[in-house]
């Protein structure tokens, strides 16, 4: 029964709320029921889970720890003095588990297939609870995957993978410095030939493809676009939205109208209204 | 200069964090900058501000007290260590208000006026976060006001409060305990004459009008729903949605389609992309 702060286990997750540690170890970390039972229906390789005897009781912690079991996941028993001493939640779970960090680039095919039809692209999302929302919105609407640009929040930090409610596991994970390199990766030159781009392989989306920016200044509203696919979704942070040469480059430019005083929407919120809308427009165009 | 974590002001602050003490002076507590420059616009009643001399400076920190005087509110200046004992945010803001509570029932007009056309309705929301983003959405989609029915975190909690942004100073904002009490609040037997309910005061909304509601295994797509208007539109949480006995005196169902994996999105999200189709509705049929 594990119950020393200072045990290794205890020490590791507690770790790997930072990235630095992420990084070298390449695992990360995970809370509660939910999203523990949530990597093993993923798929997601798990190196050991931890969990409270006393604390993680009921006909659902009992299906979680028999799955557990039938993946030889090494288990460990936990105190819930220790269990509080590693997690952060503000009411410490049952269980907390480590996890490796899933390859996504060059693509692992996704755990369930998904479309290629639109991707979630994100412009400096420093907010680890909205970054979260927002893959959770983009594998909520098929997206292919997300790609975060520029600094934002990192997509395994604890924060972030809980905000996802699992997502994280489920869709494809890019990163791209700026808009070039996110030209890069989806392939722009890739109507001439093959792909030539700095990273060697293939883009993920093959061109060609059309750059959708939120903008709460353009005069076209989103349900009253057409969205060509494949496109990729680039939305911005509440507080700064997209700077203006970003919104030049793009393709298509679209406004969320809003009848009402309130200065802007929480990004996330956002995000998801404008998910729904390129979601339907690839439904009724047959690609899910 | 308050430097005292025992100053009368830094400990009613740090009260107000508790439902019982905002019931008891009918007052709350606000930080930073842009919520205390949010309630001058709305027009709050501010009872005094305190700000760190040191670490509230700028141009815009200067409009704000420019402002704050100019409104003849009490000010006070505070030491950073003061302010971080008053405070509950992560990193300490420059300044910290308390306002009074507004009077919601019977109804203040909103400082805008605003439409009448729907009213967001929110089933058990216990979250502050999302209750908060919530109050938000309604006020950028031109609904009325909010209705908190059942359990629901407290619209005045410093959390709701910081995640509406400020919309909880612009639109009207009710509580009822069930569905029977809704009702009577929105006059549902107003078609029969005077409104006799036991309130005693006009409903907020007169009949008729229709109930909708966010139902996941409805069959009809909330984009390609005819919403009659005026309208209440009700959401529940992510994690348990609506009752059936709820969602069976609904007049219209609609369900937010979803291609994807993911088993649910965040509550406010799906409240957000359900605003937005019922404020398109509003906007085509002229209400804003």
């Amino acid at each position: 029964m594990i119950d020393s702060p200072q045990n290794q286990h205890v020490k590791l997750f507690r770790s790997l709320a930072e990235a630095k540690h992420r990084r070298e170890t390449g695992l990360f970390a995970m809370e509660g029921r939910r999203l523990v039972a949530e990597a093993v229906r993923a798929g997601a390789e798990l190196m050991w889970a931890a969990y409270s005897p006393e604390k993680f009781v009921g006909p659902e912690a009992d299906r979680l720890l028999h799955s557990l079991m039938q993946a030889n996941v090494e288990l460990h028993e936990i105190t819930p003095r220790a269990l509080a001493a590693m997690t952060h939640t503000e009411t410490p779970p049952g269980i907390g588990a480590v996890g490796r960090i899933p390859e996504t680039y060059p693509l692992a095919p996704s755990p369930r297939g998904g479309g290629s039809a639109w991707w979630l692209a994100l412009w400096q999302i420093r907010d680890p609870g909205n970054l979260g929302s927002m893959v959770r919105i983009a594998h909520a609407f098929g997206a292919a995957g997300v790609v975060a640009v520029g600094p934002c929040a990192d997509f395994w930090d604890p924060k972030v993978v809980r905000a996802s409610a699992g997502s994280v596991l489920w869709v494809s994970l890019l990163e791209a410095e700026g808009l070039p390199e996110l030209r890069v990766l989806f392939g722009e030159d890739s109507r001439d030939g093959p792909h030539n781009g700095t990273t060697g392989v293939p883009p993920v989306l093959p061109a060609p493809w059309v750059l959708v920016a939120a903008d709460m200044q353009a005069p076209l509203a989103c349900d009253e676009a057409e969205y060509a696919l494949p496109c990729v979704l680039l939305v911005g942070s509440e507080a700064h939205g997209l700077p203006e040469e970003v919104l030049a480059a793009a393709d298509l430019r679209v406004r969320i109208p809003m009848p009402g005083e309130a200065e802007s929407l929480n990004a996330a919120v956002a995000a998801g209204i404008l998910a729904f809308q390129v979601s339907r427009k690839a439904a009724r165009a047959g690609q899910f």
